[in-house]
């Protein structure tokens, strides 16, 4: 390993370098992603309609199209200094154990409780709830990344927060349910017989183990229902990508400072709200032809939304109750195989990045769950760091590219996204040490039998 | 929350300020520790004969009571640029709750997988070994930090690592287990048949779920009996508080960065490697007669071996093969009941650290461990980070001293060591929730029964 490097390991910056507003990447798309839609009507949801569900602010962020920058509040920025910034990694050590000339940065999330980069979006929502003089919000989680992010925001200002997280989930991971439980939230395994919406799911599959879009149901469902309540929701939304546009934007001041251009930027890609706020500077530049970038979306070939989707109108939920979003989508009933063990299980995928994705801003690849445990344990190995599986998806992509620059001698640069930590992902490791793990993938016939079911909207 | 502040939220030091030397306390010691002894004759142990254990570079770190700095050798200072510098943090979320006047400030070392400063001795001693053409290193571990860590570092170098783990931690914490396989090491639960030691252990006390004690004999026992082996331990020896005084070195040359001097330095202390390592360059100073410090230990109630034990020469170890030392102690079958969950569970403390509070530089308290777990669940509330169970003895007596300065208006500067993560205790933290964890603490006929049994020496 070379003594003297120019740019450090690790590149954080300083308090005054941290954005001071959100970026809107949509203000700069010339085609807008298309309006969610009321279930009943079909016709776009209006603000006052949204805001029986979402929080006032939060509607306004959602339906704006137009403004390029949000002032980030300075009780959020003050909550971000409490874990930001991220670091941007230089992965020298990667490097050097690859052999490659590829120049390999990482940015990484993982270094607060709830383990990923959630809570950039969770202290914001819990935010404009509070300031809306709310009393609490409900949500739903899967892995539990979510759940922990919005009960750490939650109880830092002092609101309720209940959590809907996936049945398999609760049962597999009682040590997040613990950390939740820990910051005040009352954790409730989806389906439950606490709502309508779920009794009915139960009632038709008595033995389901639950999915996400049954969680958004239930989570919906209660905060429509109770006085003093919204809904919160982890990714997929606009406002979402919003609130993590300060990562990139975050990347993109850190690199600039250093004189540094990514050419590849790869991210995993579930609901898009990672890799929506990573590209997010980068892909302004890309839309106003400043510059551009290979933009890559990575994601479980066994819930391969963007490679094997359909573009279309569909539910955000399993119950039905949500509105329609246009998007990448496998179908609202779709569940990744049970075997799935790597995050990314959500059908659809942010309007957003699907607009960009069909518009041919970015490309998508899927890769299979054994081959995203080998990179995570490469990775672990030389970087120190136990990547999640769902970080991993990107790992997996950013090592073959640098193994590929090794046999074509290129310099490339190559940024991913390692959203978080894999303390809570154990149980998968060790499926995957144990031989245990498979790569099943859905088949044509199977993703028709979803695709057949998508609602028709003219 | 005010909106500026002249102090960052968390000071990372740059690379070129990273210290490049461990800094000896024992060069500034008026009263060195006393010498490691031969269980066997009594006599201060020799270089060779230490050698047949530790690495050569090591027993030479070991032995050195005169030199105040090692130079730090280049590739560990790159490894330690893969997660270090560690930030310095102001606690302003935390000052801002607990409405005081008080300055806090905390070195959290959590950020790395192994989720404590471990890290920083297991690359110096995986290195030496490395260096000196051995295979591989043997060792114990509690809780698993240690073991993680070694892993780690092993993997990152090629060596085999084999990790003697207290039984019921094998069995309690199988995630532990895990990360360790992720990074290539056996792990063997102690006491086992694979060592005579381990053997004559389980022949004796068959039901026994193992200590320490034991797993440091196996670990030396096959580290002396295997060719190309090494034994290596984290905590207690001179040569791990060397390495660990990078920590108080980065908080030293952050805080003169911003000219801030702390009053109250508070460190939990189990074999000592943390708050030796926390406070060097602040002892050295007060050593010197150039500054002073209110520097305190904070141990379990559970096992108070600076607060009830005695200043004698005993065993490292139950098998009684290690050398003997002279530390504060609980005499070396001392096991704390069962029902501790909080980790610090070492019968004695590092010579250094012994001496030092024999000679009245510094104190110790002892706190019970319900009030240790309701102080890391207010500390992760506002300041987002899940403590280890190790490091919230620190938070709790930072909390109280805070709290006090609240009732007097002083505006202490306190300072303390985060030194790890509790995503592996959760067990520990669902106890405490449940209302299950209570607060045995040993009566003095119990302390007086293992005092009898200390060796005699004269």
């Amino acid at each position: 390993m070379a003594n003297e490097k120019k740019i450090p390991y690790k590149i954080y910056l300083e308090e005054n370098e941290m954005p001071k507003a959100w970026y809107n990447v949509r203000a700069d798309m010339k085609n807008k992603p298309a309006p969610m839609l009321n279930p009943g009507t079909h016709q776009p949801m209006t603000a006052e309609e949204l805001g029986g569900v979402f929080c006032a602010e939060l509607v306004q962020q959602e339906l704006d199209n137009d403004t390029a920058f949000f002032e980030i509040p300075q009780e959020i920025r003050d909550f971000y200094k409490m874990y930001r910034p991220s670091p941007l990694v230089r992965a020298y050590c990667l490097e050097e154990k690859l052999q490659t000339p590829a120049k390999i940065y990482y940015k990484f999330e993982g270094n607060n409780t709830s383990g990923s980069h959630k809570l950039n979006s969770a202290i914001a929502q819990a935010y404009y709830a509070k300031n809306q003089g709310l009393k609490g919000v409900t949500t739903e989680t899967g892995a539990g990344q979510w759940g922990t992010a919005l009960s750490m925001a939650c109880s830092y200002l002092g609101l309720d927060c209940k959590v809907y997280m996936v049945k398999v989930s609760y049962e597999q991971k009682p040590f997040r349910r613990e950390v939740m439980r820990t910051y005040g939230a009352s954790v409730v395994p989806s389906p439950s017989d606490t709502t309508q919406i779920g009794r009915k799911i139960l009632a038709e599959h008595p033995g389901t183990t639950g999915s996400l879009g049954c969680a958004i149901s239930e989570a919906v469902e209660v905060a429509t229902s109770t006085p003093g309540y919204r809904y919160v929701l982890g990714s997929v939304l606009n406002q979402v990508l919003l609130h993590q546009s300060v990562i990139g934007l975050e990347v993109k001041a850190a690199m600039d400072k250093y004189g540094i251009k990514p050419d590849m930027i790869i991210g995993c890609a579930g609901g898009g709200s990672n890799l929506g706020g990573l590209i997010a500077p980068f892909m302004g530049e890309k839309l106003r032809g400043e510059a551009d970038y290979d933009i890559v979306a990575v994601e479980p070939a066994s819930c391969p939304s963007l490679t094997r989707g359909v573009y279309a109108y569909d539910f955000c939920d399993t119950g039905m109750v949500c509105p329609l979003a246009k998007m990448y989508t496998l179908g609202c009933d779709f569940i990744p195989a049970p075997n799935h063990a790597g995050g990314l299980r959500y059908h659809g995928m942010s309007p957003v990045l699907s607009q960009l994705y069909d518009d041919g801003l970015m490309r998508a690849v899927s890769v299979p769950q054994t081959s995203v445990f080998e990179a995570a344990e490469e990775f672990a190995r030389v970087e120190g760091i136990l990547p999640a599986p769902e970080s991993s998806h990107a790992i997996r992509v950013a090592l073959d590219e640098a193994k590929r620059c090794r046999e074509t001698g290129e310099e490339k640069t190559i940024l991913f996204g390692l959203t978080g930590t894999g303390y809570f992902d154990l149980v998968a490791y060790q499926k995957y040490h144990d031989g245990l793990m498979d790569d099943y993938i859905p088949t044509d016939e199977e993703l028709a039998l979803y695709r057949a079911k998508l609602p028709k909207i003219d």
